[in-house]
């Protein structure tokens, strides 16, 4: 937790403090009484500017002047782009190809230069170290990384404070970022709060890794939820082992609707991976019922031509 | 200005204090300081129950109990059928064909009852009387009554509250319920600021109605912004006589843009009128260079299907 905290006064400079949001339809639809953090309305339009933030104003000097690197499906890349661009220093990304063209684009807008790879995890990795060794650049990997997963805590440090006596959180798991930084900030904070990762079916990795007790790498898998195509890591699974309650796992048609119900009832844009909690909820409505639930909206960067409720997009 | 204020006082149990946002991004495309009043977050989705709450709250019981009717696009009758439902009163509304879906379904959900009728002034009209000759019920004008130019005069009320040196306030103008009142707040309280009406070049029928000196009806204009179809009425057209600097214009095209901005940049659902503002500080950038500037985002209630943007609905 003093990671978190640490984090927390390393990056207020640069990250807003974003508002909590409740949606009193919302809560009527679920039975329950649901808190978001609005990580959409964070600079470059998700929670990963946290962790990247932490991560590229914890270097040194002299890797600092080495320039930065990484491989991320976007919101990470993007991220890290502006944070180097904070500290004035080189940004190197690896992007799959198939990745949101509003991402790609957002990381080229903020200066780094980007490599496309094909679409898995091998070729993103591949893809990195070639890069490494081309430039020296210091790799922030997008979650497996004790930096950036202090950065992303802070969101829930923020929820926590705001709202104190929730009874469950629940984020959405990739790479398990996010959920190991919330996890950590959670149960230091209010301790009696059961913290859940939440992922589309389809990309069910982080739910069956904790049951077989060792990471089962995702497939690259076919989901609208782009951002949560990755893998867990050791360090984010070892810390999801420890207090994570559980992973809840929603269908692609249940996904798309609970986009839609946040972009329609709250009127507020968030991208297909930040619905992914909400969907995990209406899945599971006894599991919520009458509770304080808060839930981080991941992000809002998301194509406005290709929304899953479009038939031509499908 | 006692008026605004006794409305205020009349429907803040009601209605959101809505937030004031700023984007950094827009600021920068627009070489202002763009200040944006959420209505987009208000009850029923729009700045219109604010004046739907003033007229039906100041109802006699008699009045009341007769219940109330309107024609409207949408907006207005769905923020009626809802205030009408706080009251525990009937509501009745005439709705154009080819409203909005999305708003002829708030309408029905907040339980009141629709007619639908051709899509012309006349026929809006006609039906209304038809109307209220069946039901005995009370009308309630969308703009031209003078509690719902009151309670819409809350929004810049609160706006001028909140940053009280903005140098000028732009707001979209269709019948002129939002402009009126927003000029009579702001030349109350802050009386150096000029305000503005927007409005799309196709429906310009306010510009030129204050051109000519006398009321030049629009003939339902063919505008993605559908909320601003509307011919000014006789009791706005006399306050905004009085009280605004001038009406600026915005094209199709432009109005899209400015939508799709405050979409991906502020992440954010507003409808197409909302935008119309944006889309005119675009399109007029020497009038507010360095300047600060209020704007009201009037509603977020538009068709997730139907996004201007999108080839198949230009």
């Amino acid at each position: 937790m003093g990671d978190i905290r640490d984090a927390a006064m390393r990056i207020q400079a640069f990250v807003h403090r974003t508002p909590v949001l409740e949606c009193r339809t919302i809560d009527r639809m679920v039975g329950a009484r649901i808190f978001f953090k609005c990580e959409n309305f964070q600079k470059a339009g998700a929670f990963k500017i946290r962790g990247a933030a932490n991560a590229v104003f914890s270097l040194t000097e002299e890797e600092a002047n080495r320039g930065v690197a990484t491989h991320s499906s976007g919101n990470h890349a993007a991220a890290l782009a502006l944070a180097a661009r904070w500290r004035g220093i080189a940004a190197h990304v690896v992007m799959p190809e198939g990745s949101s063209p509003a991402k790609q684009k957002a990381v080229a807008e903020y200066g780094a230069s980007v490599v496309l790879c094909e679409a898995t995890l091998e070729a993103r990795e591949r893809g990195l170290r070639d890069l490494v060794e081309r430039t020296g650049a210091v790799v922030i990997h997008p979650y497996n990384d004790a930096k950036v997963i202090a950065g992303q805590g802070t969101a829930a440090m923020e929820l926590c404070e705001e709202i104190p006596d929730l009874e469950a959180v629940l984020v959405p798991v990739g790479g398990g970022g996010l959920l190991a930084g919330t996890s950590i900030a959670v149960s230091a904070l209010c301790p009696g709060t059961s913290v859940m990762g939440a992922e589309p079916e389809v990309a069910d990795d982080a739910r069956r890794s904790l049951e077989a007790g060792r990471i089962i790498p995702s497939t690259y898998p076919a989901t609208i939820a782009d951002g949560l195509r990755s893998s867990l890591g050791d360090l984010t699974f070892s810390i999801i082992r420890k207090h994570v309650e559980g992973i809840l796992t929603a269908g692609e048609v249940s996904i798309a609707h609970a986009m839609r119900i946040i972009w329609e009832r709250m009127k507020i844009v968030v991208e297909p991976s930040a619905a992914v909690p909400l969907a995990a909820v209406m899945s599971n409505p006894a599991l919520f019922s009458g509770r304080r639930v808060g839930i981080i909206l991941s992000g809002g960067n998301v194509d406005l031509e290709r929304l899953p409720w479009l038939p031509r997009t499908r």
